[in-house]
């Protein structure tokens, strides 16, 4: 490992990291077991699923990936993140050294920041289960799904404007990075891992909302072809809303 | 005016607020000036949107009563701020002595901090149009504004989260209070101006994901009615979706 001035190699260089202690594991290590498990869950949900709805399209199985790896996530990774914060510089288990090395690129997540635990709480709290719920209403065909994946997508893209934003004022107006300046730590880590959660949000956030629009205009025409067939036979269907 | 120990009366005292000079309007004048402009812009619409569409509901008046006070707010209220923060702490101009005076409930207002200048760019140019554009769908009877609706309910819940939420951490963790502990400033100004930004658009979520799932099943009702139908007179309906 590199020598480091300070007694931890996080950015800025002042910040104060008590009781630190690097990885004990080669990041290799980590990733492999990081990936398998996601891999694992991500199999099992599709197995699962096409077992349920055998008919499920290639579009909705994709979507489905996109919850249940978000719902892991926010659950398990950041859940871990938000119970055990103030632990994470001095531990060796597989989601703290993952965090130990993320933070290299924002170092927020190893100083207990108070926006940081702010909106990871939201997320683990609100955002994570709810990504749950809309896979099970994907799952299962059930059309509450669009509204809530409308709520799912607003969240993850408000998330990821302010946790960008919020970098970019600090560099801006007070010259503070939290990412150290290396192209892995900084685009790699910070600006790359993060943008799927600017394109995939966007892409669904669209889709849901032109799904409801066309269902609510779709049935405004049926409503409007009934009152019409009702005026001819004399009988006026009940209006719906 | 109070004599304060810092040339300055906000919280944390010893922020550093540069050029900082005290309001010369009264408060008095200040909020009814706000007021009145508030009231012809909210009357206005009011007699628009009857024009316009005469049989508007009442709960579509209120409805269009928040958005159109939302856009206001976000647009150009928080618009000034967003343009002109560096320059408040010295300036009398209305919004200036406004945003001063509701500074004392939350210091990051007159020390361009980060996040709220993160927070409030989003405001300003996302929510805000948004909340216009509601109002407009609303007034035109357009089905669109229940998906944006959900939208910006979700937008605003957010973004007040983690409005109490960063005050609330930055408190526990680092004892840091943006507010003055005056009970006008912390539970007048603070919490309680900001806590409509709570409840409405929580019952606004509820009523746009309620109604959007309302007309997924009555579409669906009403398709396999007709798919029935077609069975019946040996025709097929066209799939919709």
């Amino acid at each position: 490992m590199e020598a480091y001035s300070a007694n931890h190699p996080y950015y800025p260089q002042d910040v104060e990291i008590a009781k630190y202690s690097p990885n004990v594991s080669p990041l290799a290590v980590l990733l492999g077991w990081f990936g398998s498990i996601i891999a694992i869950i991500l199999g099992a949900s599709l197995v699962l699923a096409r077992r349920i709805r055998p008919r499920i399209q290639v579009f909705e199985q994709l979507t489905l990936c996109w919850f249940v790896l978000c719902g892991f996530l926010h659950c398990f990774f950041e859940g871990y993140f938000v119970l055990n914060h103030a632990e994470l510089p001095g531990s060796q288990s597989l989601f703290a050294q993952l965090w130990k090395e993320y933070a290299l690129s924002d170092s927020r997540y190893i100083t207990s920041d108070p926006f940081m635990l702010c909106i990871e709480g939201i997320t683990v709290f609100i955002w994570g289960p709810l990504c749950i719920a809309i896979a099970v209403c994907l799952v299962r065909g059930n059309d509450l799904r669009y509204p809530l994946q409308i709520v799912m997508c607003v969240g993850h893209l408000y998330g990821v404007a302010l946790y960008y934003g919020t970098c970019y004022f600090e560099y801006h107006y007070h010259g503070n990075s939290h990412s150290r300046p290396e192209f892995l730590y900084y685009w790699v880590y910070y600006a790359s891992f993060n943008f799927p959660w600017v394109v995939v949000p966007s892409l669904l956030l669209v889709q849901g909302i032109r799904t409801t629009w066309d269902i609510f205009r779709a049935f405004e025409d049926v409503r409007s072809v009934l009152l019409r067939l009702g005026d001819l036979h004399g009988t006026e269907p009940k209006k719906e809303r």
